[in-house]
């Protein structure tokens, strides 16, 4: 069976105290840790650009997210995994290029997340920069139909750069073209959060729904929540730049007046209550930018927190 | 006369332009500033943590939480001390241990705070980690039933690590067991905000008045102010972390979501009016991870200039 | 001719990919950066303070601030410039002090703003610190009566600092006593926000408006607006300390509690409908306590943005 | 026709002030630098390795090596070209991998100093890590028979790592293969100065000849160069860290005890006059490790300005 | 059976591969290596000093100091072991204070020393401070007559220093008190390198061997060396300010002019061939001052590669 | 009378435990510190450069430089001013510019060290750039003919700068016009050491006694101390990069192959015998460049060390 993934060599070893599993091939598991450091880059000096140190520095802070696993959470009103024995945590390690095959890390990738989703598994995905988001995307095609959530400052509708078409600057562009995904929400858009005028024309050609960051201060993240389409199938993608620079400051492009935490997490816990998430990616984080405490990293864990403890009390996971 | 404290050796020698006292026996002040860098460590490599430096950095931003004593400050409408040639501000310097006699310093701490409270002063005690709050607490049994007030993401109800009872996870705990606090409130939890569940449920038991980061953000600080007992004396202990990373980055485990400075701000002022404040601690500030600009210490330090206006306003101490 | 400004000399050389222009006699614009790097120091030590290096480290993150010139802006609504190509956008560099004349760096600032205006352009200038304001101010004689909106944590009112009285503590003075500026509202006052209580109790004396940041956070920017006189000539000067440090933590002495970016946004847009905003400033940021992200100089190229984006909207230079 | 190498695009575009040149075919020229920053990656982290920022990092230090190209340098009694305006000195930019083709930078680089060859160039090629020396010693195939010398802690004779067997721990096993390589010199080996131990015996078995750091302050550069065959073709390849960690600290492995600048500097010098010395290259600098000043990329741009110069004092490109 | 070290938490656990036993009674090696991170403080800051970082940052540099275990090295003629698989290599992790025990640090220490040495094993202790030299050495008492061979910039000749007579001050002044101690050579000596002068007429009354930096630049080490008694057994102490600033530069107070690598490696070699070098350890670097490439850790490493390998081939461990 | 410098406001006041006087007008002394922050700037920018740091820098590395004033001292056999009470060891502060008055601190720095050899002492100034050794050395008019000795990898014989004839560039050529300065010697001449060519030319016309660093290295610096005329009385000016970077770090462009720190220190040795070191000054700094352990300010204060104890002991001060 081919190896679809390799550990990490050096600090925690895996997201949480989850359990490190590289075999997926048969993997049953509930929820499943998978670290995408490598996008499609633009350029050879952004083939090893700092976001690819971001699983692992996710990783790194495990014991500032979460000081022990069976302590109590605040956040989700019990301990990470709400005591239950009966749940599978794992983290797949990493999906690594191969030098001598461009691209073929894609094609892994997209594999691995299949045999995830195979085995019962939430899929969520430590990039990394935003052209990760491709290929996981491609293997929920038996999920149903998807609603895809994106949060960002970007609208991330690019056909291509470079001649390059799956890179960070095109996600939501190649999700609109699948045919499983039915909706598109994007939100937290503002400073130049887009590309030319035609990519913002094509996201409102498709009917994708734009909530800028300042609608969303305005009307709160109640009325966000509402204009999201109900019982979906939800996939939630976060840049880590569509949050708040002063709570996720490590990020190549910072622009103020972003979504606060207290927003993100409601949206978490109202996403996972209104229908069932199905996967969810955190992309973005320049660790090198991240401040000395490490504020950017423990926010992203916090997220998937929130995640893990919410989607277990809703009982995604009872058997 | 046993020498308590010791003034520091670099930098400002007092906080706030105070004056510098280490006789403390018989000491008569209004207000009184004392460093108690060293806590209660759970290892050898403890010992010494950053926290310890947190006293003298903050003293050391005197020019920046303060410009000049006399200038007029919006945060109390008028100068640090209103203009009162009458209120004596000393600073005691820092109690430290003696590496020959484990745990002299909190004997020390004790007695240092008997004798600022028994010449009238406020103490306010610059940590170290929480560990310090222990001996300081002791020390107010003859000033009349305390309402414990604690802003912090964590519980702080742990009974004992490696042994160690008067560490830095356990003040709440220890408060709880003392006679004279009748009344603990707790503000800010969240994140792993606890140890383990039987802690929290140790605190619930106790009575304790939990209010999470997330319902202070929802029903705002005056909501908040209304469940704490009225006409009490009011002892603030403030954890670093308590507050948002974004504010008070230079913590240990930042946790997103937090106390936001307008609401720490109002609290202060909110105690101050509805009862009497007669003690207050600031702890767990780590400042090798503050920013360029020192925004952890001088944050902190502006929370005490806003006890210090506002107990001179609301009368204090007028003789 | 004498020439008044020097280009960059390394990084980028104009703001926000406008067309470099150091002929200033004679020129004919719409919006008009320039760069003012030195004020009016105190001490030798404090002639080339960190200030000195703000114009270019704004300038340097010009593609941080915008990627590209014509991609669409989520803040206003469209590309930079609106897709107008009739709009002239110059970077007239930076004024540098002659070492033999003290003081002429002054005389040339004042002169070349009125180049700029004479000629019908915006100027925006890049601090330096405060001291720049008292210069460029005095070059705005002619326009007609100005309203001085003025965001910062202090009020800027000392009379003089070492016998220096066009340095950074005095602009609003000096500002007061401008035969044509006829209003003054002071906007985010707090912490030790003023010099002598004198100099307090003379900008309450001149009638200037001072809305202290607790005030802001309590009755909102629209409230905060509605306090500003209507249809005047807005000159608005930025001081970095007057936002939250949080997003502009790269000044001298951050203090807690301030305008957040959504507020100074909707500040912009406020006053450019309520009348006509005919000049801007943006100082006291030190670069050197930026964040790795570079957040602070962002944040000042984001506000201009907005500026820049909704003056044109507005009509301001349609012809 | 093809382009081999693209300019940089920020700081210094050239080294030493020299003239741009991208168009390699036919390019005549006498000294010509080449930056090759990628070399042969045993995995996808190597990839981009701190190496590769190495051309532009030496290129950004110009004005340290030489403060203007026409003052007079001690090291070469004379201005950089000698006052000799008949030279003509080129930069001819980076090759750089295609990602869509791996290993294509290894052709276009042995291809782009074929063309500087053939255009009578002495090429100085700025690695990178040691394994550029692999495609760039195959152009000279046509030069004639080579004494290749190589300064470094380490033999280099690896036969391959991870099926790799053009990386940087293989290049003079390489040159051993390539038949007009006659005769190899290592200099300044040190500390674990080899791989396996069959490795140094195939360059024992080879008749390389090998000179510890300790064998060179035991007996001295003179009698070092009296080791080397006279009258040869030398091709240059010095490792930074074949050179003491003191004075080029930037290495991944600094090995105390190594060539200190003057032995290096009079190395240089001896080859010239002993022979001629066909091309050099300055590999394994990785500037994120170097002093503040630089120190590492200005010694080796010394390194250089010391053999531009004593070529032209020794009438290598008198016409 | 009382356990007198702990394993590292973090990074390498042992240094250069070699075998973690924490086990000390009965334990029978060849080479030791021991950490010592603590000293005896002179004050409560002192408790935990950079130094106590030293064992583990040595560790940690591991693979920079020894590529792979089985690799050729040029300064010991073959592989770390010289391949032989009879040798035992062991790290016996860190002695740690008990908090609770003042001092009893010193006597674990010593205990585990006289367990290493009684078992036939080397002792190599890893610093901390020269405090630790003092609880060390006194281990050595049934070894027979010791000639302290000790590289320094300082006399540590001092008595006591605020009460502590076993600091970091005193080390020699201790030893020369040890009833087996029979000689002392002290080498490297500079600056101020001494207490009162009244220390230094005592290491003269002594008879203490006093060779300055400057004789020994002066007469070479050879020479140095003949200075030593012969056919000793040797302890050599190293306190990092005893080489040059320029190769270890990680120390508290760096004094210019000092010991060279090649001059080091030279008296390790020189003593091992001398008589028996009977224990060794390194001390006084501050982790915290290195440089990028961890140059002071990496040459300390290699003085210890050096003496293993050096032992070895001197037939120390021969059976 | 007028007040020529002021004290330093923080750290240590004085260099090496001296006396602070700022009053120097009557100034009995023996050896007098005299800081010199700032050059004759050549742009806006280089007003404050990093040099004008350099003074306090040194001085706050006292306790680095000498533990304690009475302990022994191996570079000069003895405390630091010989256990002799007679000795009168002044710092004088730091002369500083006024805003004001351009130039005007040359004019005091001129006097400053006419007071102090008018009062007997020997000055050791400061830098500051080089700039500051031409206003110093004009004070030396009354002291008879002067040998100037100068270290340095630079000529600075430029005559103008930018139409500055008193700036970095041009000490020596000044000095060289200076009617009581009969001879130069320049050591330590390396890498880019001069300006045009003609200014070289200049040097050599003159007759200066140019050495580089290689004929130091090669021949020594007992043969150097021979080239310089006996019996003189020596102003020794220090560029800090005429020593080499690996020792002196901290500077704006290092040159490898300086001179080294047992060289310099048998240099100032060397003079103080062969007839009276009249003064001494050490330039050029840049701290932001320096070590962790501050390795060039430590350094620098050595040199200082080592003329105070020679002069002491050669009698320069006996009364």
């Amino acid at each position: 069976m081919e190896s679809l993934t390799v550990p990490p060599r050096t600090g925690h070893k895996t997201l949480l105290y989850s359990e490190l599993v590289t075999q997926l091939e048969g993997l049953q598991s509930d929820i499943a840790i998978l670290g995408m450091p490598f996008g499609s880059a633009y350029s050879p000096r952004g083939f090893t650009n700092d976001q690819t140190n971001a699983p692992q520095a996710i990783r790194d802070v495990t014991d500032r997210i979460v000081r022990a696993p069976e302590h109590y959470d605040f956040d989700i009103d019990g301990p990470l995994l709400q005591g239950r024995t009966d749940i599978r945590f794992v983290d797949c390690g990493d999906v690594l290029p191969d030098l001598k095959i461009p691209g073929d890390h894609y094609r892994k990738a997209e594999l691995a997340v299949r045999h995830i989703l195979k085995g019962g598994g939430l899929p969520i995905v430590l990039g990394g920069d935003h052209g990760i988001t491709n290929p996981v995307l491609r293997a929920f095609d038996e999920v149903g139909p998807i609603t895809l959530v994106h949060v960002d400052a970007h609208l991330d509708w690019r056909n291509e750069v470079n001649g390059v078409r799956d890179g960070l600057s095109s996600p939501i562009r190649r999700a609109s073209e699948l045919p499983f995904v039915k909706h598109i929400v994007q939100i937290g858009l503002r400073a130049q959060g887009s590309g030319r005028p035609a990519d913002y024309q094509a996201a409102r050609d498709y009917g994708a729904v734009l909530i800028s960051a300042y609608e969303l201060h305005d009307i709160g993240i109640k009325a966000v929540l509402d204009r999201i389409p109900s019982r979906g199938n939800y996939y939630l993608t976060i840049d880590a730049d569509g949050l708040d620079p002063t709570i996720m400051p490590a990020v190549d492009g910072p622009a103020p007046g972003g979504v606060n935490f207290v927003q993100a997490r409601a949206l978490i816990h109202g996403l996972v209550k209104k229908g069932r998430v199905v996967g969810m990616d955190i992309v973005e984080i320049q660790p090198a930018k991240d401040t000395a405490a490490k504020l950017t990293c423990v926010t992203a864990g916090r997220l998937i927190v929130n995640l893990i403890g919410s989607t277990i009390k809703a009982g995604y996971f009872d058997k």
